[in-house]
């Protein structure tokens, strides 16, 4: 095996094209068996294998500095640059991360983990680098999906305008997660397509040479023809226009071809633009087949690439995609807006049910918000889903243009709390933070499955607003499904556990957290009382009255940041009430990052288990004191 | 007059064109002299004043839904829609809104206040439009500025795939607020600087007409040349690649250039894009001269053009822009980041002292925070200098980007709290709220022009990690400036009243109003203490646990959100720490936006005063209760 003899990029640099193509098969079999046990992000992998070996083969990682936009599509990277032993442990705790690491390597340079960040992250390794005056490349990989992102676009209009040597290379598989929507990829696609660009490039320029110079400001006009050849035939047109040197597109699986363009483009003074074809999951039939599917996966088995499937009850995103479909047959107003997730939000289903009431606009969270507040300012009742970590890309326009105007927009916001093996930049930890303090906005998240359907009846019947419904990456509790759910009132809580000797206020997953830790406390003698507070805002007024006056120990437990989190609007509905006694103990997410892992490892890193609610509560039991209300 | 006439759009359908022209000069003179008087937004509105008539003649508003992106540049469209009757009272308290405002008038169907909105709202209009079954025309009107912002290139790429009917104005005036940067303002250039491109597209007409048909693959190359000479040549590329049918240029100010114009465009099939050169400041020669200066106005003599200078206290703005220079004349590390706002954030004078380390990417927040995670990166300190309002743009990058990657990007946010005029889309009451749970971040404000001068040193002076300094849109309060600030240890508040009776926590320009408080409490005979909480961000533990020790009454002051703010954080200290008694009140900004007026309407309003404060305080007085502290 070539493989073996690779600790780090120097030791490729002595092969030969022919050992690099070997090099290439065998980190392919490398990747479809590590996987097949670990998981991972097969397919966008196996499509940049050769380009990440050019890379590797012609430039100097780490003096140069290589960007992998999103990140996921680094183990090649990552196998090339001393850490193939380390992969048994991916994507596990304290294992080796998913995406681009800089505590791993010297050879991660740029971390990241949402779309489009690479092209501003080169810009400003270019800028430092010219400024310090260093000579270094800059090279950044980004999908085509990645480009339909507006700061991509942002970054594209300023690199162009400020023409620093940096190179990207366009990694164009016609794929994001689904498929890319928007016109950048109808202009991909052109490209494409034209395979006989040089051939007709050939014949105009014949053209051009019959025509006799006749005259300054015609012959200008053909000069001006002849130098948009490329542009014209080639259609390299968007790129050029933004300042960019294009070159390609090419094969990105003929390796040849690859370190060919590689080469030109390292020539090239200014930002060079290098378009890569490549296929997703290139070298796993089964990936090549569904790349869509095998993007991230579970363990699979490698001969028939069959999945093991989870069993048990549903994930609450299968129950809020069967629950739109439901609410859409009897409204025509409901659509549904994904910003390229309609797979990951489970809105597959609806799209093939309601075609023109889908609205998947690429990985655009900004555009989808505001689109939809202007649906809803038509009278329409949009539902933006989307994953809680990604809707941090909108915070901006969830404020300015859908609250402020105070519009019906539904927000479905997945993947809230832990996520598991993608780690520290896809948490959903952080929404009831950076929402909970905009005017107009009501926020829910449910105990179960049957309350997310009863949630999102809630939300298709309110009106007075814009109005949110959070739930997490798991699966649901298995209960009972009411056929026909009705709208919960808002603002209301319940009371799912009886107790005197103090009391959880807990939302949706830490539910089941805080009634474990209520078993615990009940081999003790004590009994708690436990709170459903599924309405994060507005809170429970009437009920953290009665609490109040009830003067009972408080424990508020979330799967959310400590810091301004659902814990402080509870403290805070004291404080402005003038109410100061109690005794209310925050238990969340403290102000750190946490690392991949499983939910659990998870949870029980940072204390949100059932051990440390029951450890708190009692330790504040001796403390119980008398509360002091203000003027009600 | 004949604008006497005019009460609404209907009034302007008679007229003929030469009327319509006597009333674009009395719709300027109307505009310069009121203004003159209000202050505002001078030159843009002066710039659309054809194009706006020009909707209104030919187009059906509210029917047909009109979009002003930012809205800055509605005046016009006020005065024809029946307020021109209430210009005295522009961006007053509880007067005519600066921007459009839906509850002034049913013509006003879109608000913003911050750029690059419109087409993704054109987009939702158009969409919903279609799903009914309507037929109104959706009309966007987008300066070249905010073109730059990627929530506008994102949408522009969604509306040319999905081909829907609308129609974008674009007011290409050559400048957003600073002139632009960037390749997209290259490529307008190029559009405007080509006058002879009819011509030119009529000799190169000619070329083909003499060439003979020479075989199916060469006419068909030919055929394709011609299909693309208007994009060649007119340029329109850029649009047309995003699957636009693009017209134009044409003069902005040539009412039957726009009238044409506007009527061709109503014809097209799918989005069209109508290019219109203006002049901002048209009509008003000192604002021609210097549309930057004239783009927002305070009150001006007519003739003169002489703007009413204030006198006083340098304001804080400009104190952040001499200090900087003043650091960067010592460190060259220093590069200072501004998305468009080189002006507004007090940035000229860096500017011309150190131009190539004044980096101005356009209206591109995301952009610029991620570009500057990537100077910090390489060893640089990038200065993001940014309004608090606009921050939210770029609240993932800061997320994602800077704060989970723990670079060394320091913050100069400007506008912090209430802004005045321009109203509830600009105050600067979130930053605390979407700042302060993002684990590595440090948040500063100063009590004074003096702290801000210290502050910033401790930010340059500071590597471990993100650091952040707020501060208000007023001027200081004139104390003495040190020449050789010194840095500040991070997570120390300093008392600047001492006093037995309470405590008030405040922060910026709320130290002023607890002092004020503490006046009136004196003459009661009680004297309360005022500390400075100049790091928002670590808290000062050791003040916070001598405080508890003290169980004084406390109130914690702040121009920001009362939830998740400053006040929560004092709050989330006590309760995870165990310290459960103390009686603590926040005083902030409430659940609700607040509207146009003076900051000290808006802070009377939601009762920011030192009335309010020595009330709340001497409420709290008989409540006064003993502490209960947990474990230390």
């Amino acid at each position: 095996m070539l493989l073996d003899q690779i600790n780090g990029p120097q030791d490729l640099k002595a092969l030969t094209t022919a050992q690099l193509e070997q090099l290439a098969a065998e980190i392919r079999q490398f990747l479809i068996e590590k996987l097949s046990v670990t998981g991972g992000h097969l397919a966008p992998n196996l499509g940049v294998v050769e380009l990440t070996l050019a890379m590797h083969y012609l430039f100097n990682s780490p003096d140069d500095k290589f960007i992998f936009d999103v990140g996921h599509q680094s183990y090649v990277h990552k196998i090339l640059t001393g850490r193939k032993d380390r992969f048994d442990t991916l994507r596990k705790y304290k294992g080796l991360c998913g995406f681009v690491k800089r505590s791993e390597s010297e050879h991660d340079v740029w971390e990241a983990g949402h779309s489009s960040t690479s092209l501003s992250a080169a810009m400003g390794m270019a800028l430092a680098r010219d400024l310090k005056g260093d000579s270094n490349r800059v090279v950044a990989v980004i999908g085509d999906g990645a480009l339909t992102g507006g700061m991509a676009l942002e970054a594209l209009n300023h690199i162009g305008h400020e023409k620093k040597n940096l190179m990207v290379i366009l990694n164009d598989n016609e794929m994001s997660i689904a498929p890319n929507v928007g016109a950048l990829h109808h202009y991909l696609g052109k490209i494409r397509t034209d395979r006989h660009y040089q051939k007709a490039k050939d014949d105009l320029q014949q053209l051009l040479n019959k025509i006799p110079a006749i005259g300054g400001k015609l012959a200008r006009t053909a000069e001006r023809f002849k130098d948009s050849l490329k542009y014209l035939l080639v259609s390299g047109i968007l790129f050029e226009q933004f300042g960019f040197t294009y070159l390609g597109p090419v094969d990105g699986h003929d390796l040849e071809q690859v370190l060919d363009i590689m080469k030109q483009a390292d020539q090239v003074q200014g930002p060079v633009l290098v378009h890569v074809l490549t296929v997703k999951g290139k070298g796993y039939s089964p990936a090549e087949a569904d790349s869509f599917k095998w993007h991230g996966i579970t363990p699979y088995k490698i001969e028939s690439g069959q999945v093991v499937k989870a069993v048990g009850p549903p994930v609450y995103t299968d129950v809020f995609g069967e629950m739109l479909i439901e609410l859409a047959e009897k409204d025509e107003r409901i659509i549904a807006v994904t910003p390229a997730m309609p797979g990951g939000s489970g809105l597959l289903k609806f799209a093939a049910r309601f075609p023109n009431r889908m609205i998947d606009v690429g990985i655009a969270e900004q555009h989808a918000a505001t689109m939809s507040a202007a649906l809803a300012m038509e009278g329409l009742k949009p539902v933006f889903a989307v994953y809680s970590t990604f809707l941090q890309r909108a915070y901006d326009q969830v404020v300015h243009d859908i609250c402020r105007q105070n519009l019906n927009v539904i927000f479905a916001i997945d993947r809230a709390g832990f996520v598991g093996p993608d780690g520290e930049t896809h948490h959903g930890v952080y929404d009831i933070s950076f929402l909970r303090h905009i005017p107009n906005l009501v926020i829910m998240m449910p105990k179960d499955e049957n309350e997310l359907r009863q949630m999102l009846k809630t939300a298709i019947d309110y009106n007075d607003g814009p109005i949110a419904v959070r739930y997490p990456r798991i699966a649901g509790l298995g209960v009972e499904m009411d056929p026909n759910p009705q709208a919960l009132p808002i603002g209301t809580w319940e009371t799912v556990r009886e107790g005197e000797s103090g009391v959880i206020l807990a939302i949706g997953p830490m539910i089941q957290v805080a009634e474990e830790a209520a078993e615990l406390l009940k081999r003790e003698g004590l009994n708690v009382q436990i709170v459903n507070a599924r309405f994060i805002k507005p809170l429970d007024e009437h009920m953290l009255l009665s609490l109040a006056a009830e003067g009972k120990n408080m424990i508020v437990l979330e799967e959310g940041s400590e810091l301004g989190g659902f814990g402080s609007s509870v403290l805070e509905f004291y404080s402005l009430n003038g109410i100061y006694g109690l005794p209310v103990r925050i238990i969340g997410v403290p102000d750190l990052f946490v690392e991949h892992g499983t939910i659990k490892e998870q949870r029980h890193e940072i204390g949100l288990t059932a051990e440390r609610v029951a450890a708190e509560l009692k330790s504040m039991l001796p403390r119980r004191i008398k509360r002091v209300t203000g003027q009600q």
